[in-house]
């Protein structure tokens, strides 16, 4: 049985996240439900992880695998979209990959972005994209702090209370902080990350790009690994899943 | 009474228009009626011009009169942002403006922005917000055939039949044609167009680099002031009224 390897775009606003929960509607369900469809066959789509309900993906990866031989991919790319037409989930491209692929084990590296619009005025266009910031910021002092986090560190201080992982040791490869007008991006990226872990992280920054936190208290908060002693939560709204790299 | 200019942002994709209309909901009464909400006065708002139903806005001006003295202009933004809450109308800015400001005929150049989304996939996040071509598309060529109607033309072929302007002379101040990824925005800006104008350029200029009209035939058939040679409306939910100037 041939294997198909998929990325998708989703805005996550109108959905309980990537995964299937029973009473509402998740965009892993959705998609399962355009390959049945297209194909007539009930499969299992394996992502290369969880969303949660609002966030958003530019590039999430899935695999699936089809009885039916010989169907082009690009002929499943149409399908597909033909199917989620209307629903906010698009197949971005879609390739044959190998039969022991797997888009959640074999991911070496997640980025996510984290979008915030810093302006006095409330949002249009970016409502439940972004997250809408009209405090001022001081975004070297941001970037100092993100700088602190890269690298291998215990993260138990950015880690929601209720996340499953074995250890809560991670290594973030870089942090970015894009300034682009009143558009401001936080690149994060690693191998893997702990439940809530870039929300937590975003959070946290924006207490001490206002100020609320000093760079000396952040650093000695995340050493202290208490959850409770650094920022709240971002909201999901402003964080998209941009890439995931295989070997 | 004091005078107020305000800046706007509407996404106009669930409105009929800048323009009141009976039965229908219009981005100018919203802000009438969120002004009275707040003020108690029934003003008239004067915009720089019409926008067309599902046609955008980062920057349409506009002024209203106030009975009422000595209410800050900062006051007044907050005010018409609470009350316009959920609408996708923003006010980004209110100043206080000379007693002869007309934000219609005192308007010295109008700049638009049309967006394209040039991608095989279907649209999420932009949907409703850009035009989505799949077909190939020669950038250069279109370009070559922007320049050709910058400066003063009649501008004849490229007007809606319904255009009620006196005369079809309009002078192009600038075309600039910007790719970044996928997304192309074509940046246009005159003193004062005809109707549909902006957008019967972008749908003739899309038949110029998808091979549909060659530059010549594009350059011939623009000078003979036929709308019927040229290419089709093209769709307002690209269209973003970017930017008004005033001396």
């Amino acid at each position: 049985v041939p294997r198909y390897k998929i990325k998708i775009e989703y805005d996550g606003t109108n959905y309980c996240g990537w995964q299937k929960q029973h009473h509402s509607v998740s965009i892993c369900a959705e998609i399962e439900k355009a390959i049945f469809n297209f194909s007539g066959e009930n499969v299992e789509l394996y992502g290369s992880g969880r969303t949660d309900a609002g966030v958003h993906a530019y590039g999430q990866i899935a695999h699936f695998d089809l009885n039916k031989e010989n169907i082009s991919p690009e002929k499943i790319r149409l399908a597909l979209n033909f199917y989620l037409k209307g629903k906010m989930i698009v197949i971005i491209s879609c390739e044959e990959a190998a039969m022991n692929f797997h888009a959640r084990f074999d991911a070496i590296q997640r980025s996510y972005i984290y979008k915030i619009c810093h302006r006095p005025s409330p949002l249009t266009f970016n409502y439940n994209r972004m997250l809408h910031i009209y405090e001022k910021l001081d975004l070297d002092l941001m970037q100092q702090a993100a700088n602190f986090l890269i690298g291998q560190h215990d993260f138990s201080s950015l880690r929601a209370s209720d996340c499953q992982a074995k250890s809560p040791i991670k290594k973030i490869t870089n942090i970015v902080i894009i300034k682009n007008g009143q558009m401001i991006e936080i690149h994060v990226s690693a191998r893997s990350f702990l439940y809530h872990m870039v929300r937590n992280i975003v959070g946290t920054l924006r207490y001490v790009a206002n100020g609320k936190m000093s760079l000396e208290e952040f650093k000695t908060n995340f050493i202290a690994k208490d959850r409770s002693k650094m920022g709240p939560t971002a909201p999901a709204c402003g964080l998209y899943l941009n890439e995931i790299e295989y070997l």
